[in-house]
């Protein structure tokens, strides 16, 4: 078995890529902007050279097993995006097969959130885990399940949506995806800012959050004021917290994890984040589940993590699609 | 291998049992009342003599594989029934051990709804299924959860409650789990005998259903007053497939299944549910897993249903606990 598999993680900003071993060390990685390209071809020349001079530099360019993908929409099953929300190439869109052609090395996409997870798995906090649960709490919220030690695609490879459950029945807030009540709407960072605006615009009491400019809140500021003691911020990682927990408690009676790992800008929030969401999952957890189910924090290093993720699923690519490899420009 | 397994269900009521032969014919079954005996060894005893009579009169009592029981909160891993609600047996009981021991044949057990969404992966509306969700909706509502053609039992053998999985956050009914809100309060057989009762005192139009008296009102009156035209009952319908749909449409964003097979009395109400439900699942839905996930009815008759499921579980045996057969009373 070739030694190294490579790494691409296709975010809305940046595409980062690396080169990992079989213990999950990072070797050496680069990155490109996702957006300097409209043309999806142009982007995937950008791609192919930034990884081929990673490999002649590390002298592997003969000794790649396979490149996993983590990309927004990206199904496993079919290697194709299907839509992108903030990137303006052509869906549905065969992001295995062209990688796998011009690289002429197999290729295996995923989504983000279902890299994350098999990361965790393969090198991070759930090394030895065969049932758990990913939410990345990012600009949006995405979920990555595994039973059985395996990810779950589902019956179509999309699977694992958790960001789109339903936590607000009623007078929801707006989604990206066009409904209502989302937990993305609520808990990511941008649902986190959203909160801000809401508690500062219905109450009166002052805070700290009300030196800048309301449209400008982010939940970095939230954070930031929190810690300098702000009332209505620690409220905001309360309410954030509670309607995590609540919807964990009910995560838990499908598939029973044994954890529920957190990855992502909001999960290093610390205690304001974390205690609320604990406390509420175990107020809402039937009693057959409470107290068993720990909520942690990934052990990848941010860093890393993407690319690692990615990198893991490599190792499972199939050469299907593979063709003679490109002469290298 | 040996051709035959045995089947049990073991319901408040009866405890159903029957040999199976592998295409799944039910070659002769019986039953017996569990509550009959208060000692559970009393009731192992008379489980013995039923099963053995059956095995002897057709010339089966070499030809079992296996034991399958779907009990009430069966861990499959453990093979202990954890808590009874109404049985007065004491728990947490090592019902396959002792079944085992008793029979001298192995033994798994799991809860009825997963021997139910086995039985039909075997036998019934889910051969050649990988991904669905069975849901009973009985008494109770139950589910049997299957991900890459795998039961799903999580990490403690609990997983698949998603008769808890809370509908109503606010103010919700209170549930035989403790909790308020589930969905079980609302969709089981009991849930729509509730529903009727709210609705009747909190409205003035005229119902057949005022014909009864309020507290023995049950689902099958309000199916009948729906069938008659009742305006009341069938809303009653409509609220009951709405919550549904409701819930189903955040089942599907966990593990996007082929389809959901509905079981048990309320499932046999055919459109007076179904269309509402159908309706609110696809309102609900995420636009990826739109039109895709089938609502279907379990094809197990179900007189054998129970001993079908459970039956199916007695393949997976293995002879971990076997003592030698007991001798035959």
């Amino acid at each position: 078995m070739k030694p190294y598999v490579v790494g691409i993680d296709i975010g809305g900003t940046n595409t980062v890529f690396g080169i990992v071993d079989a213990r999950g060390v990072v070797i050496a990685s680069s990155s490109i902007k996702t957006l300097k390209h409209a043309d999806f071809n142009d982007y995937l020349e950008d791609l192919y050279e930034g990884v081929m001079r990673l490999l002649v530099a590390h002298d592997a360019v003969d000794k790649i097993h396979g490149i996993g993908i983590g990309a927004p929409n990206a199904n496993y099953y079919t290697g194709m995006v299907e839509r992108l929300a903030n990137i303006p190439w052509p869906t549905p869109l065969p992001l295995a097969k062209m990688v796998s052609d011009k690289f002429g090395i197999p290729v295996a996409i995923t989504n983000d959130a279902n890299a994350a997870a098999i990361g965790e798995m393969t090198y991070g906090a759930a090394r030895g885990m065969k049932n758990f649960i990913m939410i990345t709490l990012g600009t949006g919220v995405g979920s990555g399940i595994v039973i059985n030690g395996q990810l779950v695609y589902g019956h179509d490879g999309f699977a694992g949506e958790l960001g789109h459950f339903i936590v607000k029945r009623n007078n929801g807030r707006l989604c990206g995806c066009g409904r209502t009540g989302c937990l993305e709407a609520y808990c990511s960072a941008t649902g986190v800012a959203r909160t801000a605006r809401e508690f500062l615009e219905i109450r009166t009491e002052p805070s700290l959050l009300r030196n800048i400019p309301i449209d400008a809140i982010t939940s970095k500021d939230v954070y930031d004021a929190a810690v300098n003691g702000d009332k209505i911020a620690k409220e905001i990682f309360e309410y954030t917290g509670n309607l995590l927990g609540e919807a964990f408690a009910d995560f838990v009676t499908f598939s029973s994890p044994e954890a529920i790992i957190l990855f992502g800008g909001l999960s290093k929030s610390g205690d304001l984040l974390l205690r609320p969401l604990r406390e509420s999952m175990e107020r809402n957890m039937m009693y057959m589940f409470k107290d068993k189910v720990k909520v942690i924090l990934s052990e990848l290093k941010e860093a890393d993590a993407a690319v690692l993720g990615a990198s893991a699923l490599g190792w499972e690519a199939k050469p299907d699609n593979a063709a003679a490899p490109a002469p290298m420009v």
